[in-house]
């Protein structure tokens, strides 16, 4: 059987069937493993590896710009949790011919999110790769012992709701892929794909919410990960895709471009806002933006509804 | 500038001076970095990349032992603070046409190692890469608050010891690489050099002893990581090559295919066990197999002596 008909998350489930964690532990299926220590804090970590040609082409993007997603997307799986970021540990497979320069301002992008994040690189591993580029980072971050937001708490009755604006990254990447010109527009819906930002405050103010329950970054795209939470908590849900917010930068392009905005929004991914699902009574005292765009339901499925039935075809994801 | 012209230890010191550790934290240029918790114990954490075609060919490796290399060679990280291991975690970059069958027995290899070390395995990432098979493993290790055994703590007048026999893993390397007709010895040298043991309990144990000072976990061959211990301890050593721990398989492979056995054992690396110095007067008391080899000097040299003048040339380690 070849890795494809196994599958990512075949293989995934394979994998998690063969090692049981600690009591107490939370191990492999959520953004972070879950660790609580005897201070009284739990310890949350993830991983993410990044390779040149499935995840970037060294031609489009800017090393300054890959080193801050490099980071960017690994602190997200932090913020998913609830959790405040540690530190980090970045791994590199460097090419030979790769120039020093780039590296150096690759590590200048990760710098600047780091600092920003006051999320300081504690160690890391370099080594050659006669193939492509290759990247990955481990984060650690904290949380008190048991308020770890995870995917599998969503609860009959709960609202779903995203923090932000979806698809201006997917959007920005077709800027990148088309090569069209660019207005103040575009120069934004790019930046949301070259610089995606952590929502950690967004998920430490959601996290001190008891009423919020499940939660996750949205980094394949809200389609997607909302299965994940789905399948975790043994729910169903309904989504109104007229209700997903959508920026108007990505309206215009879409517009202009001929190209449907909630393919964007609901599968394009790398948005790295979060999507969680919370009590209703509790979202009046919520002090984050976010958007209702569903409820979660008894069953195993999505309804898609919205203002176009066009979208009730969104079944593969 | 490329990065060959700049080098490793040369881009590992610029990012270093990117980064500040927090108060208390140390971060870059150890095994290990080192994290005080709350609770009275330091967190332990490593990383290590493999990269297909850089580190193992598949033609060559099985996926069994692979997976258990992978996995020794961080834990081994952990060892050489005198840490023991909590968890690990596992990115891997697939290339498509990898067979499912050929990656679940990298799993088990995995597994039975982390089994043995009662390591588990706590999250990671699964992704596709266009080029070669590309791992990363982090792992998470404890020590009690101060007790971690850093590179930086060498003192002058201190032994150098090692904790096993050295050059098996690279005469194994040379066995699988010349095709050679393999006996009972060959087949031992080949499995030092795929199944490697990382040394917990021996590091442990040498934690235990305020006596002893620097260590290291031995990957590169002791003539390059001692210099690690000497350049972070600003201190020289002098090494006597006659007193090199090596095996009778070793030798007598070196002897059959006329190889230089001290080229083996000082800079063939990959042998995972622990490179330390220690107060002379500590050492009987150490409930560890140990081998003195040297000594600790003032200056940042490292004098080689033994049997043969020839041995004096290791300079450029």
């Amino acid at each position: 059987m070849s890795l494809k008909e196994l599958g990512e998350f075949g293989l995934i489930e394979r994998i998690d069937g063969l090692f049981k964690a600690p009591l107490g532990v939370m191990g492999i299926g959520d953004d972070c493993s879950v660790m609580p220590q005897s201070s009284g804090l739990d310890t949350l970590v993830s991983t993410d590896m990044l390779i040149e040609g499935s995840h970037f082409l060294l031609s489009d993007v800017k090393p300054k710009d890959l080193g801050w997603k490099s980071a960017a997307v690994n602190f997200s799986d932090v913020a998913g949790m609830g959790g405040s970021l540690q530190g980090s540990w970045l791994s590199l497979g460097l090419p030979k011919d790769l120039e020093a320069e780039w590296m150096l301002s690759f590590m200048e992008g990760y710098k600047e999110i780091s600092d920003l994040f006051h999320c300081p690189l504690l160690g890391g591993d370099t080594t050659t790769s006669l193939g492509p580029l290759c990247i990955n980072v481990g984060v650690m971050g904290v949380c008190e012992h048991g308020k770890a937001k995870l995917r599998s708490d969503a609860r009959v009755g709960d609202l779903v709701c995203v923090t932000g604006m979806l698809g201006d990254a997917a959007a920005g990447l077709h800027v990148i892929l088309s090569g069209m010109e660019r207005g103040s527009q575009e120069d934004y819906l790019v930046s949301r794909h070259y610089r995606p930002m952590p929502q950690i405050q967004k998920g430490l103010c959601l996290a001190k919410s008891d009423g919020v329950h499940a939660m996750m970054d949205i980094s394949d795209g809200v389609a997607s990960d909302l299965r994940h939470i789905l399948k975790a908590s043994g729910v169903g849900a309904s989504i109104d895709t007229s209700r997903i917010p959508m920026s108007e930068a990505l309206r215009d392009l879409a517009l202009k471009s001929g190209k449907d905005p909630l393919r964007w929004s609901l599968s394009g991914g790398e948005d790295y806002e979060l999507l969680f699902t919370a009590d209703p009574a509790a979202l009046k005292d919520l002090e984050v933006e976010h958007y209702v765009i569903g409820e979660i339901l008894e069953g195993s499925d999505v309804k898609w509804s919205g203002s176009d039935n066009d979208y009730l075809g969104f079944r593969h994801f």
